[in-house]
């Protein structure tokens, strides 16, 4: 099987000045995920390489870049899910650690858990021997400018969200056809201390099953959290199957996944504009131009889709069997965040 | 609508002197749930108010009588869902609180955010007028014994789980049709510091909405996380609505659904025995005796199910228009952990 990778540099408004380096980052992390996959890396070694880079990029609340909390303080989120075993790595909420993601994975490699938080992943870390870094070096002016500027008593709690690039993620498909996904993230800017957001939580900021596919998301996390939205989209793809799948997901249900979505959407459009491009990535990749107003949708409407990718939620589904065309084996089936 | 409410005591082996008194347990926080219900509370009321009354019980692996972790120390995880609204509240690995179920709820009411981890959410307890409670105050002799038992080198790593209840939890339908769910729990005796289950992960240990139902589950945290429990439940109730559904869950998925149940089973039986009494607990309720291998099956097999209670898992389902029978509708459907 042909070898994919699709790269996420995040929800959120991308300022002007930034851009042209963003892509570049975004560009450079799927050719280092795809030399993985091209060297016989597994579809997971793929998603760590991709997201380490943008971990490593300051541009990206990530890892380095991360935005601040409340108290100016780095607390970062990550989640690796291998859809072979089903097996996850996560942490939450940790501090002083370089690469959120590589911690991740050896949650899910070293120890009987799923997800540490806080000081007891420091411990692991320290455990591991993953050096513990100071804070300042993951804290950029920029992220520290945002921070100061959020704080003011005139600060807009929407507004105070924009201008800097969201999540970031990265899922896979390698050469033995299992696939993976990878997410990581610095959070919502002036977040309380301690606050979790969707990407560590199993369904919510990732899910990958061989059977079905592999999503990493991004957006507000609180709204990704109410429908579960990585498992929602794997649901859906995995219905796309069948054609009864599609007679199932009749009116009602159509309904009830708009219902979901627009509270995704509910009064923070500004917050989750991801819900609304992956429908762009769908008419990008699926070819269909036609107005949608859901995620589950789009991607029952096109059985056929192979990745789907829009900087604000990357979808990717396993093919197994057949000879997919070339364009959707792009090995660098980039973002344009 | 007459309101329901479910109450399981948790998953795991019941030492047999202490079964009485555990069932008495369950019935006391079911009917105090029920009471709640039936002086036209909500059914967020009615959860929170039962799975208090299991955490204030010693008995209980949640509050007071949570197991150790590694180190000795109790950190407790819980997680609130309101059907309505598809809102959540959440605490991680959350030490020195009497009823981290209250302060989940009130990371839902009073904060933006879903999740708060470790120290975070201890700030905001505080911050809340939450009284921070001695640790002490929470550990039964019980709970220390079987601590130190377990750091014993020949310990066996799947033994030192049995002889204690699991998480505990509830789900109800208020008067108005509203559903809700809520989980609460010690986690897993001798865990890593800072290890963070299922439960607080909205999807995994419990998730509700008005469409389709509620779910709160319980078992082995690490397994339920794979196949995202709670919500897969509710897509396969939500299936079992229509015709098609029951032919979208042809073999293939039904193999799907197995193997990824299998998974949760995997090498750990004595783990999760919550996955075979569901289907006990099918049969009560369901009325069907015949061999189940699924829980998701068993939904699909009976789409009229109200209530399905066996103290592992409990899931239920909310009924809009008809005249349900009196048994579904008994006060307090109480688990036989």
């Amino acid at each position: 099987m042909l070898p994919v990778v699709v790269v996420h540099g995040g929800a959120g408004h991308c300022p002007k000045e930034m851009s042209e380096s963003a892509k570049k980052g975004v560009c450079a992390a799927a050719r280092a995920g795809y030399e993985v996959l091209r060297g016989g890396g597994s579809s997971m070694d793929a998603v760590v390489e991709a997201v380490t880079q943008l971990e490593n990029n300051s541009l990206f609340n990530a890892g380095c870049g991360s935005v601040l909390n409340i108290k100016g303080d780095v607390e970062m989120d990550a989640l690796v899910m291998d859809g072979q075993t089903l097996a996850s790595g996560a942490v939450a909420a940790v501090r002083n650690i370089a690469n959120p993601v590589q911690l991740s994975r050896l949650v899910m490699d070293k120890t009987s858990h799923v997800c540490l938080t806080a000081g007891g992943a420091q411990q692991f870390a320290e455990s591991m021997g993953v050096p513990l870094v100071q804070q300042e070096s993951l804290i950029t002016d920029y992220a520290r400018m945002r921070w100061r500027q959020n704080l003011a008593p005139e600060a807009n709690p929407v507004e105070c969200q924009m201008g800097k690039m969201g999540t970031v993620g990265a899922v896979a498909v390698d050469v033995h056809g299992n696939v993976a996904s990878a997410t990581s993230t610095g959070g919502i800017l002036n977040k309380m201390e301690g606050r979790v957001g969707d990407t560590p939580c199993v369904g919510c900021g990732g899910y990958a099953d061989n059977r079905v596919g592999a999503v990493s998301t991004t957006g507000y996390g609180e709204a990704i959290m109410k429908v579960t939205l990585a498992r929602l989209i794997l649901f859906h793809m995995e219905q796309g199957n069948t054609q009864s799948a599609h007679k199932y997901a009749g009116e009602e249900d159509h309904e009830f996944l708009l219902s979901a979505l627009r509270s995704v959407g509910r009064g923070s459009q500004r917050f989750s504009p991801g819900l609304h491009e992956v429908q762009s990535g769908r008419s990008r990749w699926g070819g269909d131009s036609g107005p949608s107003r859901s995620l589950g949708r789009s991607f029952l409407q096109h059985p056929d889709v192979l990745g789907c990718s829009s900087g604000r939620c990357s979808a990717l589904r396993s093919v197994r069997g057949g000879t997919p065309d070339r364009e959707h084996h792009h090995p660098t089936m980039t973002s344009k965040y």
